[in-house]
């Protein structure tokens, strides 16, 4: 018999495995957010303490001809800063940076991976804390960030029956955007509507100041880094519930629709194109309208309930879909 | 003129651009022990945390038919710990794993690393927090440890006048052991002696139990990851101070001497050999006897002087010392 190896049983085979051998491992009465969510989080006196920790490898996550050495920087460190908006009203205060550099990697790339790395901890009022670098044959960032707060966090478990299930600003424009860059390459010369969903896939904003003024009214929470379509389904079997979704409620913006003119093109990128890290949560039907003033960006797409299924619908009618993302085994 | 590559600057040369792009990062007062030291910790109530981050690339590291894949998840998670280890008074608690595999990876590979981990896990009572799988050319391995204390946390910057260097245990076995595996690969009839300093490579351990007897003596501490002479350089460098150090009183083990006949051999594996992970610290004279009754495996190795400079005798005769370590740019 011919032994497996990890690309036969893919990417959550092997979470799998991991989750099964540390079933036993939270008896830890301070971890309240588990390797389920989006950020570990553990009590610390009256603080949450939450962290993320990404990976990006060259040619796996990115190519460096396709995105400048600085928002490079920038886009590794605010993935993270998605996870740690994904938890409610939480700062995130330390990243933590390991890199590992072919050994012919040009002195600037580093100082403009850097200059990245500096202008985004800026922007949140974050504190390089460390890191190491290390050779290798391809370019890593290894990031982790640490959030700290005093709110309770919100974990992707708590959607009750009833619940909406709410969105910020639009989906599928990042995944769009990477389309384009593996259609044409970088040196094309893209239209401004194709330059702008390109922007959104190497430009990723953590919707952070949106979250802190939300968190307390939500039931569960999660963004969509892997898209739409996972995060729902997240929150649904995080939950034990199901949920319809309105597929004509999604927010698709104007420049995808340029774009992309075809609406069954437009919602395979928004359900299925990763990294548009926009905020995917559930909230009280009574509490839909408060948020909505308090985040005019926010759309409704559907509402939780207890089939432990998801059903999609179009103008009413239900829809077949097929999970078609990305698998990286 | 042609552009630098990174591979001339050098590691410490990429350090020292990234200490200089964050000196103004450091206006948060909760922070306690930042880049410099063996862990960045902070205050969060009466806790000090500290975070560790470590990262191993295939080849560059660790090769995978020199360590069992079960070794090597141990040792990638112990060595965090030294770094734990080497702030005094913390216990270890999370363990974050970031591992990138190339896709032919056996699965049984996959598991004999995680049984690693939790093996290691469960000697320290830490829980395996959560991380990330991607895909990679080489297989590596990111890990961060976090570790919770309450008692007061010892630098690597608080050497005083006349204190004495001390160390735990002996020094040059695991520099030794990689050098026989360089030399020989892992099939080769090694003697038992031999296999001891392999042993010592492929196992490392962290002397936490010990530091937690001795740390609140302490006026300095790290560890010998990199070797006893870097280790030594970094607590006189640090403390604004210089040292004597007597090479006849570094404890070298009985099978480094059995194995490597000639001393100068012996020492040379002692003060650049790294991966041996014992503890180098400093402690006022006073209290040296003290902490030789606490842990019998301390060795007085020389003395902190005023002078900005580290020298080194032998039989009371100063000897010149050259760098020989391994760099990893």
């Amino acid at each position: 018999m011919r032994e497996k190896n990890i690309s036969k049983i893919g990417e959550f085979g092997l979470i799998e495995i991991i989750k099964n051998q540390f079933t036993n491992a939270s008896s830890d009465k301070n971890i309240i957010a588990n390797i389920g969510d989006d950020s570990f989080c553990f009590k610390s006196g009256k603080n949450s303490i939450c962290i993320t920790k990404d990976m990006l490898v060259e040619e796996v996550h990115f190519k460096k001809e396709w995105i400048t050495p600085q928002n490079l920087g920038k886009k590794s460190i605010e993935v993270n800063v998605c996870d740690i908006a994904a938890m409610g009203n939480i700062k995130p205060k330390y990243a933590f940076i390991g890199l590992g550099f072919p050994a012919k990697t040009p002195e600037t790339f580093v100082r403009n991976l850097y200059k990245g790395f500096k202008k985004i901890c800026d922007k949140y009022k974050m504190t390089i804390a460390g890191g190491d670098i290390v050779r290798s044959d391809k370019i890593i960032i290894s990031v982790t960030v640490i959030g700290i707060g005093k709110e309770k966090i919100v974990k992707r478990n708590g959607a009750n029956i009833g619940d909406l299930i709410g969105v910020t600003n639009t989906f599928g424009d990042a995944g769009a955007g990477i389309a384009l860059l593996y259609k044409h390459g970088i040196n094309y010369k893209y239209n401004k509507a194709e330059r702008y969903l390109i922007s959104k896939q190497n430009n990723p904003k953590a919707r952070l100041k949106e979250v802190w003024k939300i968190s307390k009214h939500l039931t569960s929470l999660t963004d969509a880094s892997d898209g739409l379509y996972i995060s729902v389904n997240l929150l649904t079997k995080d939950s034990g519930k199901g949920a319809e979704i309105h597929m004509d409620k999604i927010p698709i913006s104007p420049n995808l629709k340029k774009v992309f003119k075809e609406n069954k093109k437009q919602l395979d990128f928004a359900l299925f194109g990763a990294e548009d890290y926009e905020l995917v949560f559930t909230v009280p039907r009574l509490k839909a309208d408060l948020l909505k003033k308090l985040i005019p960006e926010i759309s409704y797409i559907g509402a939780v309930n207890s089939s432990n299924k998801v059903k999609y619908f179009y103008n009413g009618k239900e829809q077949e879909i097929k999970y078609c993302g990305y698998k990286h085994f």
